[in-house]
């Protein structure tokens, strides 16, 4: 496939806490940022064109853009199942359908998770060879080293096959969105030694052991926060868990700092004196700048951001899309999927 | 049963990062703060004997010691399982060895922790009608609250029953170590919804909600950190993974505003005008006050401390044996469990 003159993103504009004045300011930062980006604008047509020239969308950048209607919008309170049958013309569903027709090469939404999920699998469907799409999340680690932690709640209940498979999926986000060479990859588990972990792990481990990456073992919980990881797989429910567990923590810590300073007048003139510094770090922790979550093992490209986005955070999730979709990351998906099959196949046969 | 006299420990001297002087320091302060406290100084003979004095277990304190020789260590290159064979004369194995045979009511080692485990399932055994002892934690919640996370790495592989179990166990520590009343009870889980979850924490809930508890239905990884649930149960694997991601997110944000404060001049002087405020309030995460980690349902108390523990940890994992012993969790939890088959009996039999 030759290179595309645009690489084309399908934007759940309704999607998203802040409503769609704050997606159309990420889509004109994106706009302005990616040349060869081409972004379908999806939802509510007269809300969209009434906000595009005031979100600087115009000129240029307006002549790659298309409205797409879509009449309804999946709410916080709806079922993720809703797009199925009572909102089939909901903004999510109509940006997956715009990935399903090949018009777009990928979609965002910052909308209900749950419902971005199933209108990727459900609408877009699950690439040939992969068991389960699952959905992953970039975790920056206090290094500053990204680390790619998947499944993060897309597969509760996990067989080896389906870990060892995120791990290789993973892995390919970490070097084609990443740019990581070589990702190092482990199983999250509950000790480093080989014979540590729950059965399902100790088999994951063994699957992976067998394939042509640089596979490093099991990683330990601290691992998902020190950068020792490029790649950490494991099931979803523990991948949730960890995932919210972290959020919670170190959201609370932030808030319980400040509130600890902000009690005395002295740590307050302090505080306005470390301030720059603590936000200096607390960047490092911004996960925005990852742009959201992938759903990988589907066909085409979905990008799953946080519903708190700002416009920045959605003008990342969709430079994420561009470079899945450069990356050809459902190409080499395939490619190492099939090379797993191979390997398992020459196991056992010998 | 009647009050005894002294409520007899057996603290493995040995064991911890620091030594056995700061162990015996702690036993000092122990030994200060409770009066019917009795402790039974468990290692190297020689070694506890000249330090002593230096620790100030003299006069009244000294005599409500006693040595129990142990000629050897378990050293952190050590197999937890060392203490069946190659280290049966441990200091750790000689501390359950003491509980056994009823010279103390419980144990207290900051040693290896998984020779610790070992020692108090394999040497006192586990009570009638538990499927599995499990290690439970205090976690600090960030409003203060403290809440029981348990299992957090004893058991792997669990089921339904297990999860259930371990529930109940840590609505007993709840309420008779830390005084809380009516523990709420929640299960880990992805979601609060009753529908959310794995086969296996959907059963556990189902087990619970037949039960005369305060059940909450599911937690979720937010919920360890604040406050609002008192006891959260979930299988050893996440347990384990969530408490290790937790420290080390914590001290990994605590260091990196460390840095990043340190970073420059101005912030420098700022970092001295918040220190109070920050120590203050890292104060609240600190879960030495919560003394260790106790090992529920097995025959007599075990506490198992953090290797890191300074003095005053140590102090505290014996206060909180003391509590175990007088609250009498084990009887507690035998009712409990006995409570349990009765309802499913009585549910088989509707």
């Amino acid at each position: 496939m030759s290179s595309p003159a645009y690489y084309r993103i399908a934007l759940d504009v309704m999607g998203g806490d802040h409503g769609p004045r704050v997606t159309l300011a990420g889509a004109a930062m994106a706009l302005g940022a990616i040349k060869d980006l081409y972004l379908l604008l999806v939802g509510d047509q007269g809300v969209i064109e009434s906000m595009l020239a005031e979100a600087g969308i115009v000129g240029e950048l307006y002549g790659r853009t298309k409205v797409v209607h879509a009449a309804s919008v999946v709410s916080m309170n709806d079922k993720a199942t809703c797009i199925l049958r009572e909102k089939k013309d909901s903004s999510i569903r109509a940006a997956a359908e715009c990935v399903a027709s090949k018009e777009a090469h990928g979609m965002v939404s910052m909308g209900h998770t749950g419902a971005a999920m199933v209108a990727s699998m459900m609408v877009l469907g699950t690439l040939p060879d992969v068991n389960r799409p699952c959905l992953a999340t970039v975790l920056p680690s206090l290094s500053g080293k990204p680390t790619v932690l998947l499944d993060v709640g897309a597969n509760v209940d996990c067989k080896a096959e389906h870990i060892a498979q995120f791990a290789l999926m993973g892995a390919v986000y970490a070097e084609e969105v990443l740019g990581t060479k070589e990702p190092k990859i482990g199983i999250l588990s509950v000790g480093e030694e080989d014979g540590k972990g729950s059965e399902v792990t100790k088999s994951a481990s063994q699957i992976l052991r067998g394939q042509d990456i640089n596979f490093a073992g099991n990683a330990e919980g601290r691992d998902i926060w020190n950068g020792r990881f490029d790649v950490v797989a494991c099931d979803g429910f523990v991948g949730n868990v960890v995932l919210k567990t972290s959020e919670a923590l170190a959201e609370g810590i932030i808030k319980g700092l400040k509130d600890s300073i902000m009690g005395s007048l002295t740590s307050r003139v302090g505080g306005l004196l470390v301030k720059p510094a603590m936000r200096k770090f607390y960047k490092k922790l911004d996960y925005a700048e990852y742009g959201g979550a992938p759903l990988l093992g589907v066909q085409g490209i979905s990008i799953i951001g946080h519903g708190r986005s700002d416009a920045r955070a959605v003008s990342a999730a969709i430079r994420v899309a561009i470079r899945g979709a450069k990356g050809d990351i459902n190409g080499r998906i395939q490619q190492r999927m099939n090379q797993m099959a191979a390997n398992k196949a020459e196991v056992t046969l010998q």
